[in-house]
């Protein structure tokens, strides 16, 4: 019986490692594996290959996916179904594993009510797809920006300035919420809550007179900022244009800064982390839970499970609607907010 | 109200990071904190200092303790239950925070019985304490264990060896377990079950002669070893003597070691983990765990919800009885077994 | 015998390290230590405190500078010198340690022609200090520089893209020939040499032509870029503005990005990753020479060495002119053009 | 022209760096690379497979060596120089590039001696040969020493204990003495200078006399301690018997915590690291290092330099008789020793 596996969307730690548990099982259940290229590309191209225990050894704790990735939609390609579906017939293949973000499972739960038998597996760093406790790929984003930000400390103090870290999250601000906590920042801004100017200003002038010199701002891509302009408030996000319809240099992050600066005095500097959150080896903790997810999609199909997703719920893995992990997005609830007293909506 | 906080029993990254939390909320609270001293020590002894915003700035990220440990049980103390009563009284406090795994939290237990106002907060890198999903310390541990095992990994290979690694886990495997699978190993040996050294040995000849040239084993410490001798069958723990009655020369890993170097031939290598495994700076799993450990554990002292611990359930922390924490241990359950088919009982 | 320390210009790894040796090496001679606070600043404005083993305990490892930073040149400050020179007579300072790079160093320089007792220890990430064969903090700031690289080579490969990493560098490309030599970069751009973007581009899709699906471009940041405008060959330096006179948006990795992108076609991003290379705990060599200097520092203090700095020649610590460290700029040498064949001028 | 490369001995990172730029640098030249299997024994059993671009793809940064090695010395195999000389001349093999420590360059010394056309790579964690300032792998084994003796302060710290840490060198002290001094060690023990037991319970006695509640040992692994047994002095090795002609259990570091645990009073601790010092990932200098090591020896091939090595001279790479580099071992030199006050001999 053969089992084909593909990976979409953007790069994630723990890819490598969810693909090789899969390879691992399926020789347990007696599947013969066939790797996709490229996402679902890998099925309207009729681009695979055979996936073996020798082909997949040693890339447990390797970054990136050696399937390749793209944000190819087969809903949005001429004949797209069509093609998949023949793909599918042609080279015989029983179910496909999906391991991907909501993009990819989008597709997947689509695919799924059109007769496709699918499995799928969730991987965003973001940490954003309902359904599952947590994503692998999102503890090594966190880990990865938590070392920036503690480096970015021992320059603040140096210097007594304020620096603001920004970080991924379009959407939601998980990242920056642990990634936040754990690095000790003094304000955290998240997409959920519009972020107050004048309350950031307020705190960190606050901060300074009660003798810090310092103060550490960390804040998600996604993160829209409530600016008064001419009496009227407005809310800016990242991509936003200035008054002569230029595009603003840089993101949240510097936009924040300058406004900071400006609003308080204080020497303020930014940090954009970019691209370094989202590759790379894994942590212990994702290449555990990616491995995890493998077994069990892997025993999903051999289950006759389709139209489900691998998902973590407490310490256990258990499979949920793949609909259900794309019907809306996780945010980052109220109770983190109230942790750390540094959120400022 | 005056609240008091101590960290007991072994070394745990983390640590800090809760102390840390729990001044920070306290503050909301209103509460004036008090550091004990080496653990409940600093209560027997009356030996303690005040816990402000400043005297715990800068200790998220570092390992350690500020407040000192130490194994001190007052209830195998003279007068120790009436030691810590009339210290109790004397400074006026409120309530006790005790950070602490098996050991501390029994004796909160016990204390909490006999009248003290006690919260706890479990703290183990073993991960086997009950009633809560996971302890903080066990990540950054599994993190230490998997780097090594991944240097280890090359060696093993460059050299065409297999290579034992013991890693911490007297009464359960949970190092082992997750450190193995995230370090890819080929045999993952620990407490729960006897390990059979006949099924060991032959899996590592079966990959040597399917092409693979090396195995990595990782053995918990206190994993016990099925050995025939003179027809009968028994088992072997660490501490055991040999037939002279002589101490054996090292632990489970070096007899380990031995053993499958003389069934299988191939040239076998021990590394003892030790100390490494629970000293120095938290993982970002760890400090934001630990932190949401020190504002909930702050929660409950204002709540008045006392005799019970904070615990990690899902991606919720909740307040469950201090004696469910400490009834029996939590042990590594089948699932894992089967993940990765390197378990031989 | 009492002698001060101070540190200036921006922050690096191993500071503390620098002052902690100091300190200690300071009670085998019997001197008295004094912290100047910021820099220059601490003498202009009086402003210190003692400097003891415990008051320098724990720090070795940690990144920033207790003793601060600032750029203040006390020769552009009104009687600058005088006020210098007073708060020297006025503390009784026997002698003064500077430790900071090209601005400090000039600094020290004069003021040790102006007859104050000066000793210099060279400190710059950017290891372009002449008279030393390397500075402390360097070695941290190519580990991190590398760290990301390692990062963005997953996920070019696993999308199919050129990601172009820009490092610190304004002036010379020690991090980026480093970063990129250990990162396994295909296209290293430096300051030494105009970049030559019709070369670079043919590099990339001649990699791509024989069958590899990504590269990545590593540049410093004060890299200039050979342009041909309207037949016009111009170089771009990252401040340039456009032709609308605005401001280019970000800096020279951007620019990089978009060009390289337009003229192969392949889907390149950019990654900037400033002040994370600066900050932090340094690395085990960073410690070991960072403390190597404050023990020569301190003996050369004892031995009457003034106007000289301490410095790195092979593996011995010695004593040079603190004009030859600023006389000029050292630049990245020929050879390493030649290493890696990834240099294109 | 062919070429050969073998690497031979102990495992250390960076030689998978050396073998890629070797690959690199050889289509330069035009040579035909070919990879020799497990060290000598590559040409004794005429076992080797052919290098390239490709297959050296990927590598700069892992562990091991995709060679394999061994400690085979063909010197002392029967016809082992005659088996050698044949293969060589079967294979059409000009040169010889061997990378390796004190056993493989010894044997490159004679085989040079006995016409065989040589060239020479230093690697050895141990830092022991003469004749290059560095040997690449040695900075990783310090960092991975650093780490664990960071790790190892804090719990020492919060116990109140002595923990000594035993790490390689069986007869330098060169990684000792920088994990020492980057971890800021209380004591250093090296082979370099027998262990004064009493001098060392003395300093630790009087630490924690002066308010320090915890202390350090670094010893290398091959450290003698000087120990007065009824009134004889004599010096004990770790290899050493007790006097019922037992083994003692462990190695220096065991003894060394015994005999300070007994002589201070104070809990002590052992921590061996072993065999975690020489595998993985090299850091980002010993991946410089190496990547120069291998263009030079590829260009000394290219030049006719043979009966060379290629050795590091401050920053700059040169070429030196291979005799030189293994006529005896490189010392921790005196300097060192009054750097940080911590050595006991």
């Amino acid at each position: 019986m053969k089992v084909a596996v593909l990976t979409g969307g953007g790069d994630c730690p723990g890819l490598n490692a969810v693909i090789r548990a899969v390879v691992r099982r399926a020789s347990a259940h007696g599947f013969e594996m066939m790797g996709l290229r490229d996402g679902w590309k890998g099925l309207l191209d009729d681009n695979h290959f055979r996936l073996t225990r020798e082909t997949t050894s040693g890339i447990l704790h390797r970054g990136g996916t050696i399937l390749g990735t793209s944000r190819v939609n087969p809903f949005k390609v001429e004949n797209g179904l069509e093609r998949v579906k023949r793909a599918i017939e042609r080279n015989e293949i029983h179910a496909v594993i999906a391991i991907g973000g909501e993009g990819t499972l989008s597709a997947a739960t689509r695919m799924s009510q059109e007769g496709v038998r699918i499995v799928g597996v969730p991987k965003t760093i973001d940490n954003d797809l309902n359904g599952t406790d947590f994503t692998f790929g999102f503890d090594t984003a966190v880990g990865i920006a938590t070392e920036a930000i503690d480096r970015l400390h021992s320059t603040a103090e140096s210097h007594k300035r304020v620096i603001v870290c920004e970080v991924m999250g379009r959407h939601v601000g998980w990242i920056a919420t642990y990634a936040g906590l754990a690095g000790g920042a003094d304000v955290i801004l998240v997409p959920e809550v519009p972020a107050d100017l004048e309350r950031v200003a307020e705190h960190i002038k606050h901060r300074h007179a009660s003798g810090r010199t310092f103060s550490i701002v960390v804040v998600a891509e996604g993160t829209r900022i409530k600016l008064s302009h001419e009496g009227q408030e407005q809310l800016i996000t990242s991509g936003a244009l200035d008054e002569a319809g230029r595009p603003r240099l840089g993101g949240v992050g510097a936009l924040l800064a300058n406004e900071i600066e400006r609003r308080t005095g204080y020497e303020t500097r930014v940090s954009v982390l970019g691209h370094i959150q989202r590759g790379g080896a894994p942590t212990a903790h994702d290449r555990v839970l990616a491995t995890r997810y493998g077994v069990h999609a892997c025993d999903m199909v051999a289950q006759g499970e389709f139209g489900k997703m691998a998902a973590l719920r407490g310490n256990e893995i258990v499979s949920v609607d793949l609909s259900e992990a794309t019907r809306e997005l996780k945010k980052v609830p109220q109770e983190f907010f109230q942790v750390a007293q540094v959120f400022f909506g």
